[in-house]
């Protein structure tokens, strides 16, 4: 018998290889999608909901970008919450890598030189090649790209100086970026943020000091929430979907005092401020967004299989009731 | 700081350019689809349900033929009748090029000059090259077109005398067209029948003077109906789908007042007619299909949004044992 | 008026044309979905569960590569066990090439030369080119390939003495062929065995002598089992998922008679076995699978539509308790 392997060594794929054709199909069916291209500063810009009108469709596309090509987004008819139809489903076979390598915002990107007052969190594959978080130590992962893409929960794309920002950080040229952003209060903004709702629970699954590693599949769905044009509503909108609505099933390779901990912890009820809008939560802090507790960015109900040995644990409750008070 | 645009200008997609590589597709995968392609009279015909099988999947295709490329047509295994588990699901960015510049049956094919006895109403791309009908001046929509198809819904193909018409109206050959058809009776020809499930409403929303350029984005589902042999009896289920199982959630830019408006004009229940089966609706009429009140057209149950206030309104209410009994 | 048909004779396509570059794209995405893609005595060996971790997402794949490329296989957010949010879903339109000419794990692969005690049923579209199985004389189909895959419900890949056997009976040299295995414990294997609650009900249609010429399109869903380390409980949970939550719908070219006699021997209350959770039932036969009864392997509840007559029929009832049970 012989025996030969043929796979590569790594055991990582590269979110910037798959997601590469995804921007380029954004942009190709920009005029479907109601999406504007531009260059700014020699960076590739595409406006997906700040002076164009975007669509629902464009946000779960640029959601599977955020996933870096590892997950799908899809849109069903079935959810929860009895009076809003249609959900947001994600699947990420690699949820860790997929989530929390490239989904997560979590790259900083304030305009530190300028005038202008930008800020935003940068999402996606980008953020891998950047490798500017301390998170990519933990995770033991980072990319390689010749052209790269940062999606932005934003009204307008990045200044000079945030484009020159990244561009130093991954050691590309502008013309080698290309920026994607979305107000929450658009139709592709908000979409691709409740597209977040297993990302969020890899998020709390790190911040709870679960061991990454073991976490091997996940599936995610939440509410899609209506648009509202006034950003604190749209945001509360957006994460009441999530920390209300959402429902995540892990699969991880962990005992069961492990997972059953991990199912205890991970959903939004271990927040004291759970039960409350998220509106109204944000406006008791005035809106400084750190000041709220970051244990409730969770899913209400988590299911946590052990493969290890077969038995699942769960957490949380879906709260329908305020899902439709917040959405109506 | 430098802006340059590289979109193009026309804020319109070619629904003929998004749908020529599906009606090939459709060709290529002829014998696992059970369909038949022919040329008559020079023209290409795609048999899906009159002499062959046909098959749910080729309705499915046919029904994102129909949208111009701009929507998606999924089947989904849940719905709001409880013992009809599965449901067709139509999701369209722009869902008034989608559902009324494409999708809408409204070009009228009769044979004038021969004596086939032949009648069936034009939907799909080709509609929006022939330009035929008033609506595609209030769309302010018209496209040019190398090749095109149009989907009948009938039992079999054009005539001659047909096939010539769309020619001429089109400006192309006879070799340059393409004819899908499917009797509403078929696999086929029924799922893609309940895939109007969204189209209705954008239809009736121009009927009641909404303005189209409000709709920004829909999203429509309909329990998928059983096939029936009688043509009666499956132009019955496949409206009941609709009439009293679909269900439409509308994004809008249009203050409250025209939003709520819509939610109220929009639903089933504003008809006369509401609460009988379609075929005894049909009978009491004596097949005229033409003294069916128009305003029963339209699904069951409607959300509105505004998007430009965040408020959504309601309209309408499902009827699963009236599905369940037509559908039995 | 002229007509010249345009599609070749054949009425049935190419499970191994139409499964070619799904194989090939598992393949290319073996990091992304962690297969391990090796060469053992020359054939191709896919291995996506036994000593990697594989994911749902290969297991979606693989089942449509089962299917023969004539159906697909979707992941979606609803069921009948309300605590098991998540269900694969099956939709072929030619279900009897697609299920039993194709994903039936009919073929026994045993080394019968060697001392490995290696056994396996081999499922997929080599088995359509091998036409070992009496089965395909009734199917009235056989396949030509010059590359083929099958799929093996394994912990291992085959020995030589199998992989020699294979290439006899297809006619073809180790280096055409591709072997595809994941053990029933594997996020893969169990969710590709519960893509086959379409499949059962096509192969108890057979059993029960239905002419299966007469059913032309089928669409299944069951819940996605939980892993389970231990194979008994593995094969419980993916067979419960079926037997006590499986839901299928099939269309039949039959009169009422007929179809309403396959609704009542279809689902899998016509067995005495049912009501038991699978894993006691097979603890029960000392694991001795063929010592269970047959009629067990189907779904739990069924609807079957006459398209002759337009009636529909239904026969057998979920058990959403019973698959809580055993999921938990």
């Amino acid at each position: 018998m012989t025996t030969s392997p043929t796979t590569p060594k790594s055991p990582y794929p590269s979110v910037n290889a798959l997601t590469a054709p995804l921007v380029e199909r954004l942009v190709a069916d920009a005029a479907t999608l109601r999406l504007a291209v531009t260059t700014q500063d020699g960076a590739r810009m595409i406006d997906a909901g700040a002076s164009v009108r975007g669509s629902i469709e464009a946000g779960r596309r640029i959601a599977e970008i955020c996933l870096g090509g590892l997950g799908t987004v899809t849109i069903a008819p079935s959810g929860p919450v009895a009076g809003w139809p249609y959900s947001v489903v994600v699947h990420a076979s690699d949820p860790v890598i997929a989530c929390l390598g490239s989904q997560y915002a979590g790259w900083s990107l304030a305009d530190e030189t300028g005038d202008s007052g930008f800020f935003a969190l940068g999402s996606g594959p980008g953020r891998a090649v950047a490798v500017v978080e301390d998170l990519y130590a933990e995770l033991g992962y980072r990319d390689t790209a010749t052209q790269t893409a940062l999606v932005l929960e934003a009204a307008g794309g990045p200044p000079a100086s945030v484009i020159a920002k990244v561009a130093e950080a991954t050691g590309l040229r502008p013309e080698q970026l290309t920026f994607i952003y979305a107000p929450t209060q658009s139709l592709a903004g908000s979409t691709q943020v409740v597209a977040r709702v297993l990302e969020v629970a890899l998020h709390k699954a790190h911040t709870v000091g679960f061991d990454l590693h073991k976490i091997v599949d996940g599936l995610g769905s939440a509410p899609l929430s209506p648009q509202h044009p006034d950003f604190i509503q749209a945001m509360g909108r957006t994460n009441d979907a999530i920390i209300y609505g959402g429902r995540v099933h892990l699969y991880v390779e962990a005992d069961e005092a492990d997972a059953k901990q991990l199912a205890e912890q991970l959903p939004s009820t271990t927040s004291a401020d759970h039960g409350a809008p998220f509106a109204e939560i944000f406006g008791r802090v005035n809106g400084d967004f750190y000041k709220i507790d970051g244990a409730l960015f969770s899913p209400a109900e988590v299911i946590v299989t052990s493969v290890t040995t077969g038995k699942s644990f769960r957490g949380g409750r879906l709260m329908p009731e305020l899902v439709d008070a917040s959405f109506s």
